[in-house]
């Protein structure tokens, strides 16, 4: 039996109706690169517009996609950095039916090509501080009919349009295609430590109710009167959905483009008066060096109205959250990735629990709970579900609506991807993250590891994660990487590779001896290797596997003598 | 292009797994009449258990449907008020595939005889204190198999079973059914003023999408720590859809059955420490009576933790927001109807606006605006926009994800309710409310009237129930309503039919004077017709149509002398 509800479909276009119509005024503030100051930084400038123009100028830029003869499938990348044109073009290019591709800038060129070419994109939006990736990228994407450069350029490029003037003649209104809901509205390839980038590919439906969940109190509550800044970038996972969620709710935006460094950010998000903001751990250590510089120069930041900083990528050391919490910030835990669109969890504190308690801080160093429309399960090898005691470690596996179950055009890939389990609903599949996690009675996950970033020693896993943020919160620590590496005896044992503060100092038995009280014997580190630096990846994250090829012929001294 | 998103459905068996998974503590509080007083009143007794015994008891009763022989598609009706066994129907009943038909229990026996029949219901399952309704009702419903009856009854029910002795024999697991989202999943007859009552249908789709928008912040931001009271009846509009969305997100259900008097609201919301609660003008009218009884005895209520009264159905009169809000509590206007699920539109203060200042009650008057997924238009005659000035009236036409598009076998009714427009998807079909409202540049709608309410005075229309709002806002005024009389030479010219307080006393002068300041000299009632009572709906509206038919032959005065 049929409802009588309407059949409306869930799509973008009736996002950018409701933005319009009901958030004209609602602004839109960006930080941009004008010009190079002496030392060749860029310099920011800021822009402010509505949302009233945004919906505008994101109907000519529709209108020019479908006279450049972009049609619904169609794919259109984009290589740049946050900003209000950037906004348009995660409205407009889904609107006219066709696939928002954001390319990752901080791949390499070759990686770009590949995946520029995998996509099979026919339009480029470039941003014209990155438009010298061009002559790299060209010559080798044969389906590109047309690039657009986003701002201006000192010198025009040869076949590259501008993009301010090619939307300028366009009219300001746009009569939407029928699109279904299950089309593809947007895709982004993950760059894998293996192999070639992954395609994952948003439908309308997926991003609208992914909206939903981000804007939802079970998620991270952003209504009108809310200003976010996304510091997660708009070419990496579509800057968590947020460029489409925030002006849905009639929240402003603001944007920042390269300016994520310490200073540029606090003064962005005072002068702005943020309310929430969201970025990778390593951004919210720049962040909290300079609060702590200008708190100790006499001349703080008032961040009075900034209610969250939300950390994803990877976890947040406890002491990062600490020391936010001693200005009075609070940090909150969300976890997630590109397969998952990408919120799947976030860590919100139960109902009357104080966030600066000891059950604050445990729950807060937690990935946290799924928002309605996901779930999530832990399970061992025999793909059963580990006890929810907090305590047993599997793999975390996620299912839901906005979750991915495979890649673009790659079907081993996409194979691989799943697990298939029993369950109330019968035998469904379910996507396996890759990570190592616990569950508590709650749902709580705790993200405890990278399955391949595990520690195996004598058939036990030891959390490589674990060990990394109590050696973070050693004060002579800047930076502290756990890998294994081969032990006769144990086949794995961890090795820990530290980079210290700038004049502090540390030995192994300092490291071992604020180590101990906190881990079982046999989790502790075999060796700690002292290092300048540790490699970190296109998405903020600690390169792990250049660290393994680094020490992969590590000689343990336990090796001779087994601990 | 396709997607590489998972195709999860979204429909309530995913919504009961949540709960009972991440949920399993978040409790359900009900009154329930424990037998009779002496007066024949019933005296109320409390029932409290957990979302866990919830889905546990609601799967048993899915095992118990199905062994019924109850299959995807079948009608199972509930004729009951709000309580934990209601709930449990609510979701059992849509996860096994079957279709939840509410039955107003307000409704002449006559009328719920035709609703059963039209729908076809196949199981009916009936409150104990309602169960008197039972000889009535079953030798006219040929269709029912089966009817349960839920919570003890002095004596046997011949051929009917006790609902608990009927479930408990049955496995609290339950394997669900493969279910379209699109399927049918509830239904609400409407019960018009003229005709047949109309079924609306939701489908799983509409009800957890409508979950999703009741919880948001654009709705009414629950939350887990929040305590949901809906006094709103599980009879009539799904209580507004909370009895899902609630649980959802892990908050508390609380359920008042019977006992929606002010005494007996006012002590469960003050001991559940509710959060939250939902109801009709007149229900707040009584509970505003109590607190004020209460305090002035010296035995106030601790309500503070009561952070919204929604008030829905009708409008509520200025004055009492405003006499709430003398008692620090925050009455919040909400819209809608069976056909809009129902929630249409909120009003949420803009950022920044005080709810006490002028402006804050200006807004707090309007019905509000839509939540993200619903969209509303106010058309005249020409099905042109009118202008959003917030002065122009017109015909609120609204368009969603859980707006009915038609009526469940009635194709004369489904065409009658749709009005096509253009706009920029093309030509898409409107619902038309039958309510006329004004829209202003924020979006905001004001509900005028009931189209067929409206004073048609000269071509002009005049709102009967701003002018009603205003005289109750009269300190002599229990209740009025404005009627459209006819007239000679205006057409219609307007009637206020007014209730007095006990013991106050106020003249036709006195009246004209209150409204005078505030209205244009033409909309002033032509007569005051002082009342014993108004005629009040099984909804808890005036029955506007009585009023009418009472005084179709009134002969005004300014019929012979116009104004």
């Amino acid at each position: 039996m049929r409802s009588t509800m309407m059949d409306v479909p869930l799509t973008l276009p009736y996002v950018l109706e409701r933005v319009q119509r009901y958030f004209p005024h609602g602004t839109v503030t960006s930080l941009l690169a004008a010009g190079m100051d002496a030392e060749g930084r860029p310099i920011p400038a800021k822009h402010r517009y509505t949302y009233a123009d945004m919906a505008r100028r994101a109907k000519q830029l529709a209108n020019a996609l479908v006279e450049a003869g972009v049609r619904p499938g169609d794919r259109v990348a984009t290589i740049a950095t946050n900003s209000y044109r950037h906004l348009e073009a995660y409205f407009a290019i889904p609107c006219v039916g066709a696939v928002l591709h954001t390319v990752n800038i901080r791949l390499h060129p070759e990686q770009i090509v590949y995946i520029v070419n995998h996509a099979g994109d026919k339009v480029l939006l470039i941003d014209n501080v990155l438009a010298r990736l061009l002559p790299a990228i060209l010559p080798h994407c044969p389906t590109l009919e047309k690039v657009v450069i986003m701002g201006p350029v000192p010198q025009q490029i040869p076949g590259a349009l501008d993009y301010d003037t090619w939307i300028s003649g366009q009219p300001d209104t746009f009569t939407y295609p029928e699109i279904d809901e299950r089309a593809a509205a947007g895709m982004c390839y993950t760059s894998g430590t293996t192999g070639n980038p992954k395609g994952v590919v948003y439908s309308h439906r997926s991003i609208v109710l992914h909206n939903l969940g981000m804007t939802h109190p079970s998620g991270f509550m952003i209504a009108e009167g809310d200003t976010v800044l996304p510091v997660v970038p708009m070419f990496h996972v579509m800057a968590w959905g947020m460029p489409w969620a925030v002006p849905m709710v009639g929240a402003n935006s603001v944007f920042a483009s390269v300016f994520s460094d310490g200073p540029n950010l606090a003064r962005l998000l005072a002068e702005e008066k943020v309310t929430v903001t969201a970025g990778v751990p390593t951004i919210w250590m720049g962040l909290l060096a300079e609060i702590e510089r200008a708190r100790e120069a006499g001349e703080p930041y008032d961040l009075s109205g900034l209610r969250e900083l939300v950390v994803g990528g990877s976890a947040a050391p406890e002491a990062l959250i600490r020391a936010f919490d001693r200005h009075g910030l609070r940090i909150v835990h969300a976890w997630g990735m590109t397969e998952t669109s990408p919120f799947g969890t976030v860590s919100r504190l139960p109902a009357g629990v104080p966030h600066d308690s000891d059950e604050g801080y445990r729950v807060r160093a937690k990935q946290g709970r799924v928002p309605p429309l996901v779930d999530v399960r832990v399970i061992d090898d025999e793909n059963r579900d580990v006890p929810s005691d907090g305590r047993s470690m599997g793999r975390l596996v996620i299912r839901g609506n906005w979750i991915s179950g495979g890649y673009y055009g790659d079907e081993t890939a996409s194979r691989n991807s799943l697990v298939e389990l029993r369950g109330p609903f019968g035998t469904e599949q379910w996507f396996d993250t890759g990570d190592i996690a616990t569950i508590d009675e709650a749902g709580y996950i705790s993200i405890q590891d990278r399955a391949k970033d595990l520690v195996k020693s004598g058939g036990e896993w030891i959390s490589s994660v674990d060990l990394e943020n109590a050696l973070m919160g050693h004060p002579a620590v800047a930076q502290a990487a756990v890998i294994a590496v081969p032990h006769p005896k144990w086949d794995e044992r961890p090795l820990a590779v530290v980079v210290l503060r700038e004049g502090a100092q540390a030995t192994p038995e300092d490291l071992r001896a604020h180590l101990e009280p906190r881990f079982a014997r046999w989790w502790l580190p075999d060796a700690y290797e002292f290092v300048e630096s540790i490699p970190i990846g296109s998405t903020g994250k600690f390169m792990k596997r250049e660290l393994r090829d680094r020490f992969r012929d590590y000689r343990l001294e336990s090796a001779d003598s087994p601990a």
